[in-house]
């Protein structure tokens, strides 16, 4: 299954793809959010889209897509995942897992806007697949880690390389401003994807190839990272762990390339879909 | 006004404390939350505790007190905010604050137990003053920061300094564990405090004090610290911010001095009261 979540900021409606084609489910009732993984949503949504599929009206091409989950609890991220990513940014090699957070203010639809802050001259993309939590996990074992997988989401972990590291740690201050999480488009439920560990990834700019990579080099897997965040903080339903990105950051160019205003970001992931975010300069509302 | 949550943990109901007593405002029907702060809530509360002033239901004695807001979209904590405990930590003075995340989930009562995590060597204790958000803040002046204020809590920002500092990165990584942010007693609403860049605020372990500083040593000052989070991130409406901690954490021990099981830590700052936590080990549920 895929879900998706579409309309106007704030006012998301849910629906979910079906052969590429995005139908309404808001009939069910029931938003995407921590209650709705938490009490069996999926198998629920699962069985009202069967029942109800010749019913489903299909929301029109041109639509906002919203971020198919709704704001969750937390996002936490992985830092320096890929050997690659690590080397280009003269990072050494974690031996274990990296650990920051984005401000869960941070996240937008897949299409959205992302507004560069206002004094910032150093913001920069970083394609990610993201894993949705489908239900509580403390101190979990790696071998059972899949049994807490809501699904899987295309995202974009955008990072502003100044407040992150030259303006007094930590990485957060540069994690978590406005647009800096776009989510999307569509969450996959674990049956969608075959391989987690075989995906291909890839970000352009402008539609020059910045990051291509592939899952196959991740240094900790999902599984191993679900069971370790969850040594630390118990992650709750819709909880959203972000697994790091593979080199061709703007900050791994020599010399480093940043975001401008007028940039376009085009991103995706096998089995995924892909994204497309323009890049806009902050102005006051 | 003073504003408690009482009753049991998820199951919280709301309350204010005038002259040390403790009332039931559930019939109000509102949870202290972000469409509270968001909408009027605390002008909204206090009239509604004016007119019911008589009819209000004393709350026993005894009857655990939650967080006395729920749960926020973030807490965002500031890192060595005192001279002397940057000091103490071997840290250098920050020249601008250091910003770092707690997972929400780590959210408990003043008086609820602190769990040293499992594997956990090195808990330790951080007396704070937080501040709540009142309404949505971006990009905010130092000057108008006052109007973003709902009130002031009391916070023990527990740390894990294994996790914390020696983990691989960032802090956040021995910030968040379950029980590490037991708030209260209450929130006190900015007229209940006259000078908050003057109030003693210490700690003590099993009766010896820890802790014992004033905000007037603060780095960096509420208003300021409100107005620069706000510009790497919006605030929401119950955002937690918390200010730092004085000298005096086991870190800073030659030895360092870390929580045990059956440790009894107890907290206050003028005016918003004291807290109790007992610490406890770590037990499969």
């Amino acid at each position: 299954m895929k879900l998706i979540r579409y309309g106007n900021t704030g006012e998301e409606r849910t629906g979910v793809q079906i052969d590429g084609v995005n139908y309404d489910t808001s009939s069910y009732g029931k938003d995407y959010d921590e209650k709705f993984f938490e009490n069996g949503g999926l198998a629920e949504l699962a069985a009202y889209v069967a029942k109800h599929r010749s019913e489903l009206t299909v929301i029109p091409d041109g639509t906002r897509l919203g971020s198919p989950v709704a704001r969750p609890s937390k996002i936490v991220c992985i830092g320096l995942n890929y050997a690659d990513h690590a080397k280009e940014t003269n990072a050494p090699l974690p031996t274990e897992p990296i650990i920051f957070m984005k401000s869960t203010t941070s996240l937008v639809g897949p299409n959205d806007d992302i507004i560069i802050p206002k004094n910032s001259v150093k913001t920069d993309w970083e394609v990610e697949l993201a894993v949705v939590i489908g239900k509580k996990a403390s101190y979990i074992e790696e071998a059972d880690a899949s049994d807490y997988i809501a699904g899987y989401v295309l995202h974009n972990d955008v990072s502003e390389r100044e407040f992150q590291l030259e303006r007094n740690g930590t990485w957060d201050k540069g994690k978590g401003c406005d647009t800096f999480a776009p989510m999307g488009p569509f969450l996959a439920t674990p049956d969608e994807i075959a391989d987690v560990d075989n995906l291909r990834l890839w970000l352009t700019v402008n539609g020059q190839k910045m990051q291509d990579g592939t899952t196959a080099n991740f240094i900790f897997k999902v599984p191993y990272l679900i069971a370790y965040v969850s040594q630390f903080m118990t992650l709750l339903p819709g909880d959203v762990i972000s697994t790091g990105t593979p080199a061709g950051v703007g900050l791994g160019f020599k010399p480093p390339v940043y975001l401008k205003p007028g940039d376009v970001v085009e991103l995706g992931i096998d089995g995924l879909g892909t994204s497309k975010q323009n890049v806009v300069a902050w102005s006051k509302a």
